[in-house]
């Protein structure tokens, strides 16, 4: 199996990703100075943007209407913004992609209103689509969404409900949002019921492989690459799915113990280590690749053309990156 | 001029403000506990419900739809709720209407998740009108709403601009969501175009009046009616009319220097018992006076009906009420 190129997935919507790009920096032209400012930092850099480039993609089935479907993607990437500079509070989270959280650099006061402004102008671009269907699609995610994290936040089971707890958070936080890029762009380009519904799935399917992998490279990557310290996640006090398996195969290992329900610096680094080098990485990307594999059957069901080669060779390359 | 009997002024939209208040507690049936005990807590209880009430009143004049308007002011209050919720972190404030602010009760993570879950919910119910100018208006209000208070973090003005700053402030905070209130009730019932701008402009005026009676309130007001204590703009560093016309006509008094620009807990007490017993109330209630005229006028445009009589001697009770 050859090595899948980034740049070639991306081929079939590159032009209208770069008008997506675009109309995210337009809106950096705000009233005033800090929000400028904000947004600027928000907006200018950082992602790879997958998720506009999913919507994109989705829309390259039936009838792709650009005019709909560019700020359909921007919105996407608004609300997913949103999402990061709102859970960076929440998770009291230092660094991402690189650089200062925005709740660092100017406090949590300015993230949490910033966050409130993204929402509010991802919702208007979606509004400008015009159509009733996205829009209802798109204030069910948001939902879901922050109920999924407020769940999260209550939390306090044992070790047996944990793994379907983790999938459950993932579907919330993450798979829910890649699979309304995947269906957004559907619906506007005007697929029939069925690939609809494939579209959805093939996105859902993806966002659970793509988390699982995150949550892996927060182990085993590099601190260049991932842009923030490894073992964040654990120092954070979040139990993701490489602790999950390494606790469910080592139930009395003291590290498990000191892990599960208390805080402990030193505990958490030798945690890093131990898990970073256990079987439970290997066990995880096993899992990933059957969400990966679901995905696969999902578009296969699509008519074939660029853009579904693109999603299937995306669902190959989630499981083989490295940041 | 005779007394205005709030009851009076709801009569009527009450039958329908019931359906409101209804709706908001079905909402509350949550699918997790966390979730249903706040929005209990946020939604069972607490205000006036003006805001909803103005957004039926407005659908008064033409083709009055309740299945429209119900939800839409269903919508109106809980980005209302959803604000409070979130300027109560901003603002550090311990108490709301008489009880702990979410942010104290569950913690500033529970009420930023909240109030980002009530945005959606109330972007969801917006959306089952099905009316996309409502639906742009309603991302434009959370857009201003949040942008407006962003820039309210960044001032550090001279007194020069204070009142400017102010106005401009309780426009995005308290004026722009009334004018949205009115301006929606307008649109769901198919008023003509010169309707819907004096509605708005009815909604805008009554709001800057409402505001400034809130602010002189937090002053004059007693602790019980309230909700909270006597002064907590000024404990929380907030300069509003009263304190900004105090320190206009006593540039050079020590109080006024100790106020701007820094927090002292000493002299904000003193500060609170001079600013109430200075001309400084009075020419508040001035300024309010002159948006209720402007209200008045506004709605004198509109037919002649009960819920004119209503909107009208709303704009009179607003600068009489106590709390």
């Amino acid at each position: 199996m050859g090595q899948v190129n980034l740049s070639d997935i991306y081929k079939p919507v590159q032009k209208d990703l770069n008008k997506v790009q675009q109309s995210l920096e337009d809106i950096t032209d705000a009233e005033f100075p800090l929000l400028a400012q904000l947004l600027v930092y928000t907006l200018k850099t950082g992602g790879k943007r997958v998720r506009p480039m999913l919507t994109l993609l989705s829309g390259k089935f039936y009838v792709y209407e650009p005019a709909l479907l560019v700020p359909m993607a921007a919105a996407i990437e608004l609300l997913h913004t949103a999402t990061l500079v709102h859970d960076d509070i929440v998770d009291n989270s230092p660094v991402r992609r690189g650089k200062p959280t925005v709740s660092r650099a100017w406090g949590e006061n300015s993230a949490l209103l910033l966050g409130d402004y993204l929402f509010a102008k991802a919702g208007s671009l979606v509004a400008s689509t015009g159509n009733l269907r996205a829009i209802k699609l798109f204030s069910e995610t948001l939902m879901t969404i922050s109920a999924g994290e407020l769940k999260q936040t209550g939390v306090t089971s044992g070790m047996a409900k944990l793994r379907e707890y983790y999938f459950a958070w993932i579907g919330a936080k993450t798979a829910c949002l890649f699979a309304t890029s995947t269906e957004s762009g559907a619906i506007l380009s005007q697929a029939p019921e069925e690939a609809i519904q494939a579209i959805r799935d093939y996105g859902h399917n993806l966002g659970m492989a793509f988390q699982i992998v995150d949550d892996v490279l927060d182990f085993v990557g590099e601190e260049d690459e991932l842009g923030k310290p490894v073992g964040s996640d654990l120092r954070e006090g979040t139990m993701t799915l490489p602790t999950i398996l390494f606790a469910e195969s080592h139930p009395d290992d003291e590290l498990t113990k000191s892990v599960i329900g208390k805080r402990d610096a030193e505990g958490v680094l030798q945690a890093v280590e131990r898990i970073r080098n256990s079987q439970a990485i290997a066990d995880c990307l096993v899992l990933a690749s059957e969400f990966c594999l679901k995905a696969r059957r999902a578009a296969e069901k699509l008519p074939d053309n660029s853009a579904r080669e693109s999603l299937i060779d995306l669902a190959e390359y989630i499981v083989e990156r490295r940041k």
